[in-house]
């Protein structure tokens, strides 16, 4: 087992935990190893669950904080082990978001007496269909273990401070022929030219973007996974374009899927997965400070956030959160992943002049 | 080891056939079974190479005929073991051609003092890419296994003769994009919706009927399999759409390639596999002899195959061919292949007068 230094170099820590390959569904060795470095510090309380590993303090303090990540990754791209060129850490996870998980560490070690009750939360499964979510089972298994006034995950946001999520839904539309020898086609029904349709309706849509509190959600709708036939001699008697829809915070799951089987009427649409999205939440008197205490360090203004995080859990549990860590999330999944080493050194000075104000 | 009874009910040998499974590549069961058989047989002389089992007479009979069947299927679509209803048999293997094998290896145990001297070829890997091809590898390693004035070819043709065979030549369009989270979807080039213009091209073919010697070859191109995508939450960076043009006699492979080049210009096409047709080659006087005595007793007219069969080889050697064979070619490849038994007695019948003449 990898053995982590959370007091050593903040940098090399990171790249530690992105050479501990964790793909979703395999990040039992990179558990194993937060767990056991945040056992060597006397001022946490350790906990787990599967694959989630929770560490809090219990100072009594009259507020308390989750602060999450986690610690699975996109498939590996040829893009391990990391490398360090020129003040710069490549490498998958290096944005999305083991960067961030780096400084969770770093401070869950560094802080025994911070001026807020913290809890730490690193999880898994959090790159593949929500119904595998880590956070949504510990919310299940032990709401106790997240409650709080106030939460901050540490997906990237290039250092900014981000409010609320865009939902998203996953959907199969599945195209059904007639099988038939490819050399007499004329008696089969061809389901992948069936499927010229679907990708024609996908080219012409125009996404929406829809303002909230201040701030603009973009929307988008695409093909992300295609498969059919079944031999390169037999006309394929199906075939399944998987799209996905992410969709801005005003609108419910439901509606969201209301506006895909629009999009496809006539087709046979399967709804596989969907997430609600969570308005920015940047009002609560918590957001209001953990803003105060960010911003004065890192400079800059609120924005919304694109992709869909788990900010939307802890909406789901009354709980306001916002999304804040080192890494431009224009590079997570990328094969070129990447992140500048003064994001990860500033995101850590950031959250520690809000930890210890 | 499955043991095949030649001298037995023709039908009970075809059920026999098809319930031992042979999917290309898993032929050695069935090899096996058929060279054990044909084993107990004085008058064969029996040869092996790789999974392609050959037996011959040597009677020093002034003309020698090549008669020649593929033990491989399709894959199984939960349509094994056979059943027999109402005088169908149903099956994976029914029309494709374990019908046919069961008539040549009947055929090959009853004839002891035949009016030619016989080849029986049975070979494996028909239904896969050409360069895997049994008979391909007979060609190579033995041509002189495969001497002969005339051949045919067992291949379903519904107990009609069809001469010659249209070409086939596979392609893949390969589309490209740029990955990028499916969350900042703006970000990245979506390769699945680049498939549909190809898509688009395809739908919108026009296949072409070309007439040669009297018989009508009716051409087809048509998206077999399609394949794109890494992930649920990534726009895709690439997709492949795998092409079948099944081609007319008239045309070579070259012309074939310049045609489907021409279709998708503008796009990364990699021919893949491709094999010429054959012309109808009725107009050889083996090929009359064959005919007289056969249609004497079918009835009916020769007509054109459709299908790529394994005849273009023969032709490529300068020995004229024809399929002939139990079986409606239509139901080949189909989950509901079925073939009626009497469509199997009267091949056995038909051939049994050519031999014997």
């Amino acid at each position: 087992m990898t053995r982590l230094e959370l007091g050593g170099d903040l940098i090399e820590l990171t790249r530690a935990l992105c050479d501990i390959r964790s793909e979703s569904g395999d990040e039992a060795a990179i558990a194993d190893a937060v767990e056991a470095a945040l056992r060597e510090y006397a001022h946490l309380e350790v906990l787990r669950d599967g694959d989630a590993v929770v560490a809090r303090t219990s100072l009594g303090l009259p507020s308390r904080v989750v602060i999450a990540g986690h610690l699975d990754t996109v498939p590996i791209a040829d893009n391990l082990p990391t490398r360090l060129v020129d003040g710069v850490l490549w490498g998958r996870g290096a944005v999305d978001m083991k960067a961030g998980v780096a400084v969770q560490l770093a401070l869950a070690a560094a802080l025994d007496a911070p001026t807020r009750d913290i809890t730490w939360v690193f999880y898994d499964h959090e790159e593949v269909a929500a119904d595998l979510n880590g956070l949504g089972r510990l919310v299940a298994n032990h709401p106790d273990w997240l409650a709080a006034d106030f939460a901050v995950l540490g997906e990237p946001t290039n250092g900014g401070l981000e409010g609320g999520c865009n939902g998203t839904l996953r959907a199969e539309v599945r195209l059904a022929g007639v099988a038939a020898h490819s050399a007499r086609a004329w008696m089969g029904v061809n389901a992948i030219h069936a499927a010229g349709e679907v990708l024609r309706r996908l080219e012409a849509y125009e996404p929406r973007t829809v303002p909230i509190d201040g701030l603009n959600y973009r929307e988008s709708l695409n093909a992300v996974l295609v498969s059919g036939g079944t031999a390169a001699n037999v006309i394929p008697d199906g075939c399944v374009v998987t799209v996905n829809y992410r969709f801005a915070p005003s609108a419910t799951p439901e509606q969201a899927e209301e506006h895909v089987r629009e999009l496809f009427d006539g087709y046979d649409v399967v709804i596989t997965d969907s997430a609600p999205g969570a308005r920015p939440g940047l009002d609560a008197p918590a957001a209001q400070e953990f803003a105060a205490a960010v911003l004065g360090i890192t400079g800059g203004a609120p924005a919304p956030k694109f992709g869909w995080t788990d900010v939307a859990r802890f909406s789901a549990l009354g709980v306001p959160a916002v999304n804040f860590g080192p890494g431009d999330p224009l590079l997570a999944h990328k094969v070129d992943e990447r992140c500048p080493v003064d994001q990860i050194h500033l995101a850590y000075r950031a959250q520690h002049a809000w930890l210890t104000a």
